[in-house]
């Protein structure tokens, strides 16, 4: 998706009533009940653009729910269900019963119930999912509730997806002599992300602002402290990079880790105060929950620093300074 | 859409956790608290299928909310938000401008906030709005919930969209020596239908079974009677005509009426004890309420006479025994 769409935004972003969150952050917020927001969050899938025309339709189900998903823990939300539009050119039984595993597999991992939908026929596969949660609305991660002093967290390993999506795309990282052993294991990450959503809905009341990972750290990074007007400071050496990373370059590593996109893992901030609570709820749900650095009060500002004082450079990695 | 794509629902109608409706009606309910039920509906619609590519944006802004507003109230449900996945080839400001402008018009009229969506670049125009709202559980007007010995009614008028349909796909009505006249008669109903959105909210405790009419009166009603596990008896000429049709043949007329699709106002199923309530609820709304004939016991059977007798042919209509 290019940038100029972000200039449709402009027309679908006007004022919402008192008591819900429009666009801006990974969902929309929704008062229901006292108490309680309902969390909904939804997005377009198109073959060719979103993903290969050949990927396998199982990984693709899942996929397609889990982007969702993903925004429903970046707000701290439980699921509650997900509805699904489908279009596609002519009927392939089979690629949609693998598609409908794939779709279901997650869905019931997640207790997040598909309840509708609708089909249709149309000259490129087109998928459109809706996934709506709960989360008490004094404890939503909004993007905007970063403070100064707080740690900042990511979950999972990153780096993974940006190198399986340049070697699908024929680019080859310098000194690599295995480029098959290498995509077999970081395709796994492009291709079927698995978002932290039991753990993150233990994160309201312990974290303060919360965003996925989708394109990329330094660039998301970038939607919080600008909601939050603060600034960070991220030690490179503590960053989570996914193993399968050793042996490429340094350059290309930094890319990934920094700029890579399609983690559909969790960047979140918290006080010091909640670190062996978070420590304890990662352990709970078996996820990896890395402290990577600390808000600073300096707004727009970012910097990253590897152990031995080298300074990384940002700008090359998405960030864009305010 | 052609029927064959029924087929693909199979795929994602697996069982649904307790307290939840899955597909088969006109939104699945979700539960989300005491004494709550959030009604959700989704549609794509896409440019050549679903609509004409030189159709007005303001119009089809309009459109793509109001069929699913349709399913709200077709459920009794009062509108809580809706979200929009908006996918097109370049981005054109005045067009943009004008569809969201339709959007927005008919969102602030139906108190259905526009809270989020998603926007990617896509060789068609298709677009996904997601609706929900909120129910009462225990009066949601499922299509099951008929009985023998209810009223049958229908809110607005009948054949618009259908003629409309015709007119503008080159067909001409026998007799008809005026078509320009007749389709600035009846385009308004085709592009932009006005579900009865504030009236249904008061149906729930005075209606039984309720559903939009999208694929005729007939077959629609059909679903009605097969859920139920009934029948009914409807009084042709007791129908709500669009006036616009007067001068068309009888052929045509019995075509538009009782198999016309694209009429987004609703069919729904009451006790005799609710006639005056229903009345005035219409009144109150400014709503065009109409008994049009009586469940029956006799499960599958639809007949549909005139006053003087005769009885109009359904099986040509869209109407399915079973």
């Amino acid at each position: 998706m290019g940038r100029e769409f972000d200039l449709i935004d402009r027309y679908f972003s006007r004022k919402v009533p008192a008591g819900y969150l429009g666009g801006g952050d990974d969902c929309a917020l929704v008062p229901v009940a006292p108490g309680m927001q309902m969390a909904v969050s939804t997005d377009l899938l198109i073959e060719g653009r979103h993903f290969f025309p050949d990927v396998s339709p199982f990984t693709l189900g899942h996929k397609a729910l889990a982007v969702n998903l993903s925004d429903l823990a970046a707000m701290g939300a439980k699921p509650l269900g997900c509805v699904l539009g489908i279009a596609m050119p002519s009927i392939n039984e089979a690629w949609l019963a693998e598609f409908a595993n794939g779709f279901y597999a997650l869905a019931d991992a997640a207790a997040c119930p598909l309840v509708g939908g609708d089909t249709t026929a149309a000259d490129t596969i087109t998928l459109c999912v809706t996934v709506f949660g709960q989360v008490d609305p004094a404890l939503a991660l909004r993007r905007s509730a970063a403070q100064a002093g707080d740690d900042i967290w990511v979950t999972g390993v990153l780096g993974g997806p940006h190198v399986a999506l340049q070697l699908l795309q024929g680019r080859v990282p310098p000194g690599c002599n295995n480029t098959a052993a290498l995509l077999a294991q970081v395709r796994p990450a492009l291709e079927q992300p698995l978002p932290p959503i039991a753990f993150s809905q233990g994160l309201p009341g312990l974290a303060h602002a919360a965003l996925d990972i989708s394109d990329g750290l330094l660039q998301d990074l970038g939607h919080i402290l600008k909601a939050s007007r603060c600034g960070a400071q991220l030690f490179y050496d503590s960053l989570p990079v996914d193993p399968a990373l050793a042996g490429v370059s340094q350059a290309w590593q930094e890319e990934a880790v920094l700029g890579g996109g399609d983690v559909y893992q969790l960047c979140f901030t918290a006080p010091v105060s909640s670190r062996n609570a978070i420590q304890a709820l990662a352990h709970q749900h078996s996820v990896l929950a890395t402290r990577v650095g600390s808000i600073v009060p300096q707004a727009g500002q970012l910097s990253v620093t590897r152990n031995n004082g080298q300074v990384v450079s940002v700008a090359q990695q998405g960030f864009q300074h305010f």
